[in-house]
């Protein structure tokens, strides 16, 4: 039986980061869906096109790995996709403990889901969309962390900000 | 000297983890006084009134146990009370530091009054209020977290967050 | 192409918690090797026999998993077996720690191999093997802990270690 | 109903972070039984009878505090003692995790007694025994950690190490 | 060649926490910049001119200490300064998570700048701004949190949010 | 007034963190003393002169740095180098606890001596000397964890443990 996944976040924007993860994934599984969630309380920086756009562009080279949109509880869009196995990307611990919460939860709600945690390499252990936003708007070059397509974006977004 | 002790929190809403500390404390100390926070800078779903009817539900059943709003410091609130300790639940790390740093401010302020940490039943220790609401909010069915008097007034909320 | 996995661990004895890994990796994977690691510098109670011979029990009934000991880097057994991924069981923040070093060792060694992490039912989240010899030494009924023949190989052992 | 509270530890030696903790359990319980452990898998460097003994003079001012040392399991004990509450003091987040696993694991065992956690002074959160004999023995004035008669002890018995 | 360091921080108030890292700072480099950041998305309770007097009186003290306000990227503004090292106190596990991250950040953008911790003293590893403005807002005295002068301000402050 | 720094550990053996955050000592300080210490109550693989040799190889290229062995407390070595300053390299949370007691424990026995924790490169923050050891006696290849000389010395070592 394919064994299929789903890597869900809210990559606002997707980074380095986020791109080692779903890499990993990919060669886990025979096929992983990125599913891209609607901002949350917070809002996003980016619209929801915006972010999904992203995240196909980084994840083209990937030919098992789908990215989509999703709407309601990830639980029942895995089970929609016929996913067994939900992953996440595990940094540090605060990521840990807030994770760990959020798969419990989703267990209680499906029992039939296993999440599954893997680490991205260590040298993107640092990595956050909201510190490279952070720093992308007191002037830093984000080349680093994000993709070439995604600093542009991110420089334009942030001058609209700015002077709007 | 009967021991009194105060259990304070925001109870937005309250979920069967904190019942279960309520129960704790029930059996550990003479008189349970569960206070209830007004909501604080970030809002809370639940108006005081409706918190504080949905706790005094939950908590019928333990004799000892009264529920009260408060407003202003809780050692204040506590040494009103003739209380001496204030109870706390602990689940995970982050709550561990947090509720540190208060104990501590607290015991500055009220060298007197004494925290205790208790912890929850292990099958809820993944439980936050703030994620049910998150869960809730996405149409999850959340029975296995909450009373059912609960589970219907969140149903009742969040339905009236959407047509207003 | 099939996916294997290997579960590497001590097991001295095996517990609920480890069965439920097993369970877990059994549903994930299409072959799970539970492989059973010599004894390390501080020695184990129970010999590689015993271990083996209490994990293959409590295996039985997951038909795709294979209990093997192995020696050496568990990194090299694992490709022996074909298999790209190794499975541990993540119950607490200490857990997390070490097993984060030990998986990016791995990973220098065997770039191609990858760690998924894996939650356990909540409530074996406080079980370890080294608490359970702790407490069966002082006298305490594990049957909670450990399934019906592990809980009678400890006695056994406990009191075969007072008398000699 | 008077309010009966175990306080176990190894107490090798007993510091004033764990006097801190037994004054706040004598205040918050009607009666609070210190338990002496028997030393465990890596021994003591004190007896049970000294550690017993400092444990004793230190203690000696708590009026409703007694001292005793114990075998076999904790909870057990506080049953004998008719205790239904176990005291422990919590410094940091290693002691955290650790002391969560024994009290669930004692839960386990024993669902009518109750673990409270405490903390000690923030001046006392840096102690533990451990480092205390540590730094005594590479010849460290301990007389902030220890009572004198701690401390004079400390002295002999080092003395006596190096010359044995 | 004088060692310079920069002390970046929102300080909105200072507390006893910073001006211990101040002074220890003070002591170790031969220059420190104590730089007050501008607001960032949260806001502040004081604005930049309120924050930099209160800082600017808390190290008057301290001869070697300059206190300035600066805008985009710290790492930047410590180039201007000639500095090579970053100051950053930590006194909880939550902290040092964020603070790693961003000091890897920084790294990434300025390899020539070094973060050093230090740890204020214990009796001010509880204080937080956050938590001193929560508990003036509930009518505490805060003195034994931070100076008299910011104790004033604060309670002005205070007063005029509740009245405007 | 020139700035010393001492920077004390066990170094069994030293690893590429080590040496980093040698690096990174030599670069804020005047002059670094790194001291080795003699093998604590577990003891060591390598011998301290063994241990002196290997660090002064890897430092031999750091002209500020100097390496020498120590015996007794840290503090009392740092003052008779005319150090104010402990260096400590910091890398995940356990580590971070630990290094915090034993930085409030020094302080407390010398209050003029600042405890600075550094972060060595991220590819180096899974590095440690324990599992560096462990590996190599299983027949890994350490190569991109110590030095060649290092490596070399430890496969020497762990074939004599084997044949002796």
């Amino acid at each position: 039986m394919a064994k299929i996944a789903v890597y869900p976040g809210t990559f606002d924007p997707v980074t380095f980061g986020h791109i080692d993860v779903i890499e990993r994934a990919s060669r886990l599984f025979d096929k992983v869906f990125v599913a891209v969630a609607p901002s949350g309380e917070k809002g996003t920086l980016f619209s929801i096109e915006e972010r999904l756009d992203m995240v196909v562009r980084a994840s083209a080279r990937f030919k098992n790995v789908k990215v989509e949109s999703f709407n309601g509880l990830v639980v029942k869009y895995a089970r929609k996709k016929g996913a067994r196995v939900m992953v996440r990307g595990i940094r540090m611990i605060s990521d840990f403990e807030y994770e760990f919460q959020m798969a419990l939860t989703n267990r209680k709600m499906a029992r039939d889901i296993e999440t599954v945690f893997l680490m991205p390499n260590e040298s993107f252990s640092y990595l956050s969309s909201k510190l490279i936003k952070e720093v992308a708007r007191l002037g830093a070059d984000v080349s680093t962390f994000v993709p070439a397509d995604v600093k542009n974006k991110l420089k334009e977004k942030i001058v609209h900000e700015k002077t709007s």
